[in-house]
Formats: structure tokens, C-alpha cells, sequence
């Protein structure tokens, strides 16, 4: 696709609930806007079980949602879309140029990097398999779905304690799995655990493969001392190992947190790097939710109009 | 309506988008939660124009919207609905006690405000009785239903400046009427303004009357130093004379900015008081959308829930 506009006056980068709000509210801001993404929908498309938490929806499929969300994009006369992925933003002068994966520039004088955060894979057999058949990356999405069931937490840092934590209300026995010898926890979230009788942790646990039949019934891991491999008869399989934010494109011009995520101001969400924005799962926020994405992606567009009419 | 509970994990104040979302987290959270309110919706069930930047919906009524946030809250088995008004919010010890007009005490760990902000009227003759039928208060919300029509913006401050601006891109013809003898907008706003050919400011205008047939058809206003009356023939009236946070029941708890609006961190959306906090349109946020608003309503929840963890 050909670019209509030699310079547009913002690139948004990432098409998730953060980069499809910016979307929405640059195009009721008139702002000439470019929208790269290598696909719609971030990761409520990879979201396979329904969406109960985005507000004026009980219960939807990620596919619909990003379904409705685009349609509300597409309204937006000022915002044309490009489907392709950013390699690298540099800054010349008072203008941004990204450079795509086709080798292409596009020269913009704001860019909002939208571009998410991956949930860290845990690399087990049976895991691709069973995403949305029992395993999860995400206990405030799908938590409530495991009421009285058993279930594993992959990870013994304070995400695999919390999430622990959070299922405590749902579950009736819960797993926490540490590859390490010690858990990484702070002691808060490990004074908790030890209070309750629905939690067990196993360290020393290397997590080998994630059994099922249509939904997931097992996980085996390898005990690390005695090298034996031992099965857990599990309903559900939650991942908490990390998360990736996908944000290389921008080193350079920004700052990182230690887990990679980018400094902002969190009233503008600007970077450090005048008329660089970040918005969603790849900011430093500390909550991340499909509605706080938005709300984010909204405020960006807002503070992105009044850099632009402020400099000129 | 008696309440269950002898002391509440969190009270919710205000049922708009930020407390409504606010509460539909906090029963995610099986947080034990009174919301108080006097009415479902906040200014969206004022809203008489259709609201079109919420994402997921194109076009939308405000009541509808309202309904389906009210559906979503009311699935929540841990959070219960009181329709009344709080007057004031003491804390003893750890404990926040929640006065109502009906001098009830209700006790809880933690409180969100969530009690919106409403716009100043104008309290001109027909002001009531047009809006929505050509009055707005919000431009970001309404402005692009009025796509190549006269329209006057009441108000010489930044925000009836900025209106008049965000306006150039959809009016044909803005008159922006300022009471006083100079425009207080700052210097950025006059500059954009004095470029425009679209746009003329009138001084000196005391706004009389709104008056239409079926829509606002023209506005009456007395040239105070003339004396005489003078009528514009416009289709739309936005009024930006300033906003008016409903927060005077936390006051002595919490930090006011010089809008009236309330301090808050903006990670957590606690106040100065640990354990209170703001969300939406009652806190210094700049950018005041539903979607931020909702936004806010979750971090706030998940900031609660975290709260109540470390103090138990």
C-alpha cells in the first residue's frame, strides 16, 4: 500500500485497545494519522477465552471485541491504515521517520509506540496446544473461570505469588511452581501464601509438558534434587514467567524500566523524547487491562493534538 | 435499604463510568463493596447527544450506554447498590466513616470518590431546554455533530478557546463570547485564534437567552458597555465557563489543585489520605473522556485491592 501523505502528523504503532483508541480519538481530533500494525487486535486476538472485564460488555469473544473496535476505527476518515511491523523510530531534526520490516520510511512529527507486551512463554510441551483450553497468561482476565478447580501457577516471583493470591477466592487448590531453589517473592505476597491451606509451592520444579485431552488435566515437571518426574492433576495452568514488551524499535529515544518497559509521564504519556508516546501494556503503568489500554491510548491522542498545536 | 455488612472493604462514591468500573473490578476482586450514589450513570445519563468515542460502540445513546455498564456492575455478587448521597467522609484509626444526607454512618477500610464533576451552567434564559438540542457542554464529545454550521462557544478562557479551536476543523463560523473586558485564554490559544478567519471573539457579552424552535436557532446577548442587545444567529451553543468537582464531602482529607479537583497519585489514584482515593472527572486528570474515566475506575480497584492486601 502507498502512502497517501509525505509527513503525517502522527504515527500510531500497534493495534491493540491502546493503539485503536489513539486511532479513534486522533480522527475525531482531525489529526493526520498512520496506524502500522502487523495485525488487528493485539492480544485480545490471541485471547481465547471471552472477555468479561472491558465495561459495557458481560461477556464477549476477544474477536468480537476487536471486531467492534475496528469498525469504530474505520469510521475515522483522517486515520489510514498499514499493515506491516516497525523495525526501528529515529529522530532527525523535529521529525520521526520509522523504518519497516519492507526497509520503508515514513516521516511523522509525533509517533505513539502502542506496541503491547507478550506474556513470556514457557517453552513446555502442550503449551501452544492448550492456550485457552485451561492455560492462561492472565488471572485477572480468566481467573473466575476456575471456580473449584485445581490448578497450577507457573512461576514463584511476586506475578506468580499475586496471581496465587488471586485465586485463592476462586480455586480450591493451587499449585505455585518455581524453577529456582528459593522463591523470588517479597515477603508480603510469601506471608500470604504461608496463611493459606489451598497453596502449596514446590521449588526446585522445572515444568516439562501440559497434558490434556480437549481441556488441560495434568502437568509434569522435573524435580530438580531428585531428577524424578512427578505429575499434578490440574484443571488449569496459569503462566506467570514475565512479560516481553515489544519495544526495541524505540532504544535510543527512551527510557526502560528493569522490565523493559517504557518510561512515560503518566499524565501526557510522553517519553522522554518530545513527541514520543507510549500508551498500554508497554509503558511503565502498573496496571494493564484492556480498559486501561484504552483510557491510555485516549489521553495520548488528546496530549498528541496539543503537542502538535504547540509546536508548529 | 439496610446494609449487610458492619464494615465494608471499600465504598464506592458516584456511579459513573469511573465508579461503575471501579466496582465491576472491585467484584472481580470479591472485594466486599457498598457503592452509594445518588442515580445510575453520572453525566452520561445527561448526556442528550449520542456518545461516540466510547470504543467498542460507533454511536450509541448515553442511557443505553448506562444501561449496559449498570448490567455489567450488577452481575457482581460482591458489591451492593445504595442510591443516597454522602455529605462527608471522616477517617478514625484505619477506619473511613461515610455520612449520608440521611445522617446514616457506614464504615469501610477504603474509599473511591468517584462523584464526577459537572459543567458550570450558564443560567441563561432557554439554556435548560436546548440542551442536547444544540447546548453542549463538551466539545471532544459533541463538536462533530456540528460539521459546517454557525455555532457560539461561551466562555474566554482556555477551555471556550480551545473549543473554538478543536471547532475550526468541523464549524463554518464560531463566535466566542468573553463576559469580561479581556479574554483570560493564555497566549498559545489568542495566537491560534487571531490566525483563523473562521473564528471572532466578542468582549464585553453577557449571554441573555438561547432560543430555537425544535434546535437552538440564535443567542441573545447584552454589549455591556453599549448597553444594546444584540442576537447571533447559530445553530450550536457550547458553554465552557468551568467545571464543578462534587468533592466538598472530602475536604480536610485530601489536597484540592485551584480547579476544585482533587490530588491524586497517578499511578494509584490515591489521595494524600491513605486508603481514599479519586478516579474520573473528580481528580486533577487533565484528559476527561468515558473511556479514561473507566480506566481510572479499574487501576483504582486494582490499587484498592493492593491496598487492603498490605493493611490488613
Amino acid at each position: 500500500m502507498e502512502n497517501k501523505i509525505n509527513i503525517y502528523d502522527l504515527i500510531i504503532i500497534g493495534a491493540g485497545p491502546a493503539g485503536i483508541t489513539a486511532g479513534i480519538y486522533a480522527g475525531r481530533q482531525k489529526i493526520k494519522t498512520l496506524l502500522v500494525a502487523k495485525s488487528l487486535g493485539g492480544q485480545m486476538a490471541k485471547k481465547a477465552t471471552e472477555v468479561c472485564n472491558y465495561p459495557g460488555f458481560e461477556r464477549v469473544s476477544g474477536l468480537d471485541l476487536i471486531q467492534k473496535f475496528v469498525n469504530h476505527l474505520k469510521k475515522q476518515e483522517s486515520v489510514e491504515i498499514k499493515f506491516s511491523e516497525v523495525v526501528k523510530i529515529k529522530k532527525e531534526k523535529n521529525i520521526f521517520i520509522i523504518i519497516t520490516t519492507e526497509k520503508e520510511k515514513i516521516q511523522s512529527k509525533t509517533v505513539i509506540i502502542a506496541t503491547g507486551a507478550d506474556p513470556r512463554p514457557l517453552e513446555a510441551e502442550g503449551e501452544k496446544e492448550f492456550i485457552g483450553k485451561g492455560i492462561s497468561y492472565c488471572v485477572t482476565c480468566d481467573g473466575p473461570l476456575f471456580e473449584n478447580k485445581t490448578i497450577a501457577v507457573v512461576g514463584g516471583g511476586n506475578a506468580g505469588f499475586e496471581a496465587a493470591i488471586f485465586m485463592k477466592n476462586y480455586a480450591q487448590k493451587i499449585y505455585v511452581l518455581e524453577h529456582g531453589s528459593t522463591v523470588k517473592a517479597d515477603e508480603w505476597n510469601q506471608k500470604e501464601i504461608e496463611n493459606s491451606k489451598k497453596i502449596e509451592v514446590i521449588i526446585n520444579a522445572s515444568v516439562k509438558e501440559i497434558k490434556g485431552d480437549k481441556m488441560v488435566n495434568a502437568l509434569v515437571y522435573e524435580d530438580l534434587v531428585s531428577k524424578e518426574k512427578k505429575t499434578l492433576p490440574v484443571e488449569g495452568v496459569f503462566i506467570e514467567i514475565g512479560n516481553q514488551p515489544a519495544t526495541s524499535m524505540a532504544r535510543g529515544l527512551v527510557n526502560f524500566n528493569k522490565r523493559d518497559e517504557i518510561e512515560v509521564n503518566l499524565e501526557t504519556f510522553q517519553t522522554k523524547t518530545p513527541g514520543l508516546f507510549a500508551a498500554g501494556d508497554v509503558n511503565i503503568g502498573f496496571y494493564k487491562q484492556i480498559v486501561t489500554a484504552a483510557g491510555e491510548g485516549c489521553k495520548t491522542a488528546l496530549a498528541v493534538y496539543d503537542y502538535l498545536r504547540k509546536n508548529r
